[in-house]
């Protein structure tokens, strides 16, 4: 068994992580990290887990986590934890970390988005950047695992096949992007209380969203170059789902056929990535509870543009299953162990 | 491989069982039956059901299915079955009925309640009320399984140990349920339109709901008496969960501990049944997506109330995942297999 | 122009108010106060008031608002205002409470169901409970009236003309109440967050509800003796409204007529009291947005119960809209002005 | 009293008309009219009428209530009334239609978008186009007035001052509409229910929506040009609201005020148009309820990009409040009559 622990259980992807590794075959959950709710029973705080697992939520130091345990998870804010993961740590425990700290390569960008100085740039080189279906054979032997946003990882894998082939004018990517509620987490803020989000539909963060660059970073290594696009989040009123729809110039006269190949090409033996039929649309609820992303595309002749769509559940494939199945590459266990949920509708 | 058919599948409780037999280890899904939705693909209907199983939506007799398969789950509507379903089915096959037809003994209660005439009162007799955990010796051996109602399956339970006890009076329980609107089905009406359930709350089938006596008769098995209590039925804006508040007066004047001591008699070695810590209510998202039905209760000294609390999941564990759990008990599985599921929140 | 003033207009019910006044022909809103959103723009607080009203939240003492204005409504937490409320201000301005300081008569019961000590009990004689429908002789010439609340509003007016006519046994009444999320208030707490209230439904505060006492007090007073009640709130996912479900045992043999005529009596000439047609149950959708609180009932002759069923919305009727119909009762205008919209759905 | 009539009055839009005008001061509603819900009281199918208005829902013809009626709005599906609305009746009596038949000048356009042959071409010239803000002078004296669609109203508003003063690309326009459900009408379909809905986020009609070649003619007269535009529309869990996002390139450099100054240029003396600050978007939230277009924009010095966003009801301003505003321009009462609501939150 493997001895798993979680830092940050108190927020919804860290409590996802505990539930899909409470289920896992291999994995012993040893710990539950929260500084704010410690010594709370996990189960008060989560009533879900009544009976399941009787662990109490713990205020533990990382390295102290790390001496006895073989993976730590951290679903941190960003800056969080770059204080106490200095490398020694890594000699002893790998870490899947959900924050942004080490997804971004280049630390003054990430520097200039987040408004944050980074204390611990030494291991960003280290770190893979855990989008599995891209990554895999890196994902397989590293120590630090940057595991994607919700956003990201739907945006990337939605374009990446057609910016990897050239088949889109690299800057003229736009996407819109509908997120559920549990993406802005469960801290006590005003503008998420149910009244406020109920019954309503915003963009925020319009040109400032701090998963652009995280996006434009990996498509550029797709296409070759770098790209440059235009990333707009919307909150809409549910509780899971990520929604791209990404508008782009086709670079030359295509066929519904020529990007259906091209998307074959890298998603027809993946398990977790469904290309829908012609002139289906993804929806949320189809991938709700699952680590599947669902994609789809149009091409309007009329303006030469492709539309391009993607859906997820930002708690599992957007942070948690996907957290996982980066642990059961990293591990040598099956990809799809304890994430194999058919998604659950309604 | 046990080879499981589906009647009904289209709608949400028969989708529901298919996506649990399909996630089971011990079955083979071999037909997913539906009438007006002959010839389509699964998927088509159901988004989350792509690349997962390839079934065609068909349209066949129960007779014929039942000649390749080792068990049927009927998910329609009552009634609709009862002209197909003739004893001699019952030899080759055997039956998990999710429909009323043979839930309720007296065919008169029946009869008057549904106003519809009974076509097959010669199965009443035969058939198991499949309240899993009450009922379990019974259910291992039978060929006709009458799966309860949502309504009904969280309204027993939460009131059977003290009924059962006789530490309630028998005559003075008032039920008020709050249900998620999956419990209506798939049917396209007016009255269950997006617009017309939002943001909205009312009480229906006030004084005639139809579980009503289908509570009444197994709450009598269990008191010993005839019982008749008051049920009443409420819509409110959320896709799954049954919520029950139950009023009662109490027998005598008891304890928190001397109720709970109750409740854990009959329930504390119980996987799918958790009585919740003194002061603390059961909420319908703690058990969503899950077999669980969790109760809570609270005694009022100044009226001489007790008010129980009970939530589940409508579409599982009110539907799907306790027609599978009497399947596992029928054809000797372990109980739990394929609806261990720990509850999703959000 | 009447000169008002809000205090705790950053509320959802105060802002409310401050919505009905801004558009009542015959009052100036001159102050909205809010001591912890102090010097912001009231129309950056609530965007509603966009280019409508160009107040700033302001933080004034209730003293000195009271020098240069008519009335003020007070839409605070209990016990806020007591300290300030003293009784000199009464001689310069009409004070209208939303809090439920000056509700209940008897102050042994406030203070053991609020556990708060109570600051200004020499004003609760003076204080007209406000239930226009009921008090209204009493309301127009008050000078400090206390506003019900919103469970209490919609379940006095639900059983009124029965308990006045002892239709009704005076203990058998169980009232269980579900109230949309906007009665809990705009406070930043994690419970209230979207993601913990969406796809949820819980009872609450059960057996000790703090509005369990002034629906007590109000219904002896129809009764002409003491009255003890369940209480039951549940909490469900949407914004506003509250439906009461109200179980009693018929003090004798009626029929539906007999019942519709006590209702006629009370009723029949109270514009925004609705009494609906045999059969129909109350839905709060029907009452969004407006001062109406809808009526229907029925009778159980299996069980000797009378189902009685109220809706209205909590920020209206419940609240804000009933302030408002206060207002214009204490001031001569007519009951209806700036209140009398038609309910909008979907 | 001008004396109204409504056709497709069991629709969402329809009833809204509805609500609106039994509010005017100076209509008298005189007839209901629904082919299929014929017979019915008005208050049976929208319980919010109840007491309000006593009309029975009549199946009459249009030249019929034209020989009763000053105004007859119509609410009804594409082509519905083509064969009826003949040239000889707008001698009789004014038509404010909802549908999409008199909205676009170019029939071939029509004819290709919608699937349909069109009946009364030879009213096509004659219809005015019912953006008040901008074609108010033409209103005043029509005849038969083309009230726009929900997107469009939004998108065309939107975008309107810059298309107007070629601050942005003219073909580069890239919309994005977020819709609530009402938008989808009342319609008995399997993919409107609550439970298809509610929790999912999906687009659809992408490339083929029929509001795009609507809001191409529009911005093309702005221009002064062809406008080829990418209109990508989405369903969300909401009951109202429109929000669209539209990212443009900036045809020059320009600063924050700049544009401000060219929105304020046409919309600074608009009742029902608000500009918001810098650096707020607006949300469906704050013009719920209300005939309110919220329009904020943000540029994205990074990739030359201008994004604009615009929230309105699409019930009421982009439906029915719009429809009572230009018939207050055509009757020549004040433009606010009837629809001056401040909107409602939450």
């Amino acid at each position: 068994m493997v001895r798993a622990g979680i830092i940050g259980a108190n927020g919804y992807a860290g409590a996802e992580v505990a539930r899909l590794l409470m289920g896992h075959k291999d994995v012993e959950v040893r710990y539950v990290m929260s500084r704010s709710f410690a010594g709370q029973q996990y189960e008060g705080v989560f009533g879900n887990f009544k009976d399941i697992n009787g662990k109490e939520l713990c205020d533990i130091k990382l390295s102290d986590m790390a001496e006895d345990a073989d993976v730590i998870f951290t679903a941190t804010p960003q800056g969080y934890l770059q204080g106490e993961l200095v490398p020694s740590i890594l000699d002893k425990c790998r870490i899947i970390d959900l924050s942004a700290d080490y997804r971004i390569k280049d630390v003054c960008v990430y520097e200039e988005w987040y408004k944050l100085e980074h204390h611990s740039k030494e291991l960003i080189e280290e770190a893979v950047y855990g989008l599995t279906e891209i990554n895999r054979d890196k994902i397989a032997g590293c120590r630090l695992l940057a595991n994607p946003g919700c956003y990201t990882t739907c945006s990337i894998l939605t374009a990446y096949p057609l910016m990897k082939e050239h088949m889109i004018e690299k800057d003229s990517l736009i996407i819109n992007a509908l997120s559920g509620v549990s993406g802005a987490g469960r801290g006590a803020k005003i503008q998420n209380l149910f009244c406020e989000v109920n019954e309503n539909a915003k963009a925020y963060s319009v040109a400032l969203h701090r998963h652009t660059p995280e996006i434009e970073e990996q498509l550029a290594y797709a296409y070759g170059d770098k790209v440059t696009l235009q990333f707009t989040p919307h909150l809409v009123p549910m509780n899971r789902g990520i929604l791209v729809t990404e508008t782009a110039k086709l670079s030359k006269d295509v066929s519904y056929q020529d990007v259906r190949d091209v998307y074959d090409k890298y998603y027809k033996d993946e398990r977790f990535i469904r290309v829908l039929d012609e002139n289906v649309c993804p929806e949320t609820r189809f991938v709700e509870g699952s680590n599947y992303v669902d994609i789809g595309f149009k091409i309007d002749r009329r303006t030469g543009n492709i539309i391009m769509m993607g859906a997820l559940d930002n708690l599992m494939k957007g942070a948690a299953s996907q957290a996982v199945q980066n642990f059961n590459v990293m591990f040598g266990f099956e990809e799809k162990e304890g994430i194999d949920m058919i998604p659950m509708v309604p």
